[in-house]
């Protein structure tokens, strides 16, 4: 059972502060905003939203930082996923 | 006696918990948003919606995820249906 | 005594409770909106609206919903009348 | 002394609750809106405003509904008068 | 000492309301506005205004009704002068 | 150390009040707004701002008036000054 | 590892008040931003943002005051740093 994103969307998967903390990064929350480092699962296909078009530049494994933390939550067999628009990503983190 | 949505919009039914928990999705409420398993009934003619064309990519028996529960309510022969914007409609889950 | 709606708006009359339920519909108000079933009355010409092009495609004697009642209401030799944009309208009723 | 209307404004007049229920039309102020009869008594050169054409289709005489009174209150020579948008009047009552 | 105003801004000088009353004209202030009978005193040359081309139609000298008193004020060799955007102005009053 | 403003913006010093009552100058402030008689010191080259072509007309030198004190400040060398945006500037005061 | 901005955002990293106050700079907070010196440790690609085509003007090495500190923070081998748009920055520092 999969999640297919539709549009500019993404399906990010958060990763834990411990395993985070492994990799030397440590997230600071501003007020009101989540930041989050998460690993994308999937992408959609962009095209026109909202009459602009998008190009998706992400791809399914980048680790990514999200500027708020602003997407819908769902649980599929037992994992915790995330979508949100590509444009609340505001940085990918290369090792 | 149908309903036929006008322009970006799709009637959708939403699935029952009891019925998601057989799939293994458990849905969790972000603030203020109600996220949902819900199956598209009918689909709108799509084309130019507030000046912009919108191309319509759900079809009927489509399992989706709404980001928000902002559709309108109505009851037909008994069956309660929810209308809501195709850019409302996050993901498409396929088994 | 007649009234000719402007633009993309167009003139709906609504249906009493007791009629709706003939037909088996029970309307549920979502917060703060009132979906309601209506019938169309007379269509605006449509044309550039806020410099965007609308086609009209309801035409009187179409049975509707409309996602919120946010119309006027004027009452016209007795009958009690609501104005509104054919973009309010989200659905339409066939049998 | 008369007022020139500028861009996409109109000056009407509004009718008295008095004159209008002699055509047989009470009108119902929804909330926090003040639907009227008027009448036009003077209508801009229309053209570009905002960037976007609009066409003038009301003329002197006209007697409209506005959706909301939003207008300019000037009294010009004891006469009570208000400059609205074209696009805060949604509809001609014709006899 | 002169006031040059940039792009869709006009300079204009409130006439008082011992002015006003002579020519016939009480002003009704709307809730939140303060509608105004005021002389221009010098138009901006237009142009492009974010991104939309804005033809100047008023001119030195034209008395005008103000939608709204939303301008800047400044006091020039003791007299007091506003500057306002040309769409905040709704009205030229012709004698 | 000097500044560059990126875009439409100009950096500008705002004259002390003693300055501005010798050129007969008395600023009003309007709720919540803080006109000002500043001097431009740096221009930023214009160009496409959120995707419209901006003109820079101001130049340094220029003693203008800005509708809003909205800008960023800074001290520089114990100079302070202000970063605006050239649209924030409603008119240049010329001797 | 290193942080990659998306799109108009940039990574900055904040000069302390020590660093920044050796230069003869003194930053004046104004109310509700936070203005800042930073410098510049990283450029996203530019491109169409939104719909507009947007061009990376900034080099990393620039010293920069940004606007507001809208910024998502991020901590990564110990050093803090932030992404922002290029639009909040307002100006480069030269020496």
């Amino acid at each position: 059972m999969t999640l297919k994103p539709l549009a500019d969307r993404v399906v990010i998967k958060r990763l834990e502060a411990e395993e985070t903390t492994k990799g030397g990064i440590i997230l600071t929350a501003a007020a009101k905003e989540k930041p989050d480092l998460s690993v994308v699962v999937a992408v959609g296909p962009g095209g026109l939203v909202d009459g602009k078009e998008v190009t998706m530049i992400l791809k399914p494994g980048d680790k990514v930082i999200t500027s708020k933390y602003m997407g819908t939550e769902v649980k599929i067999d037992g994992e915790q996923l995330t979508i949100v628009k590509q444009s609340d990503v505001v940085a990918i983190v290369e090792d």
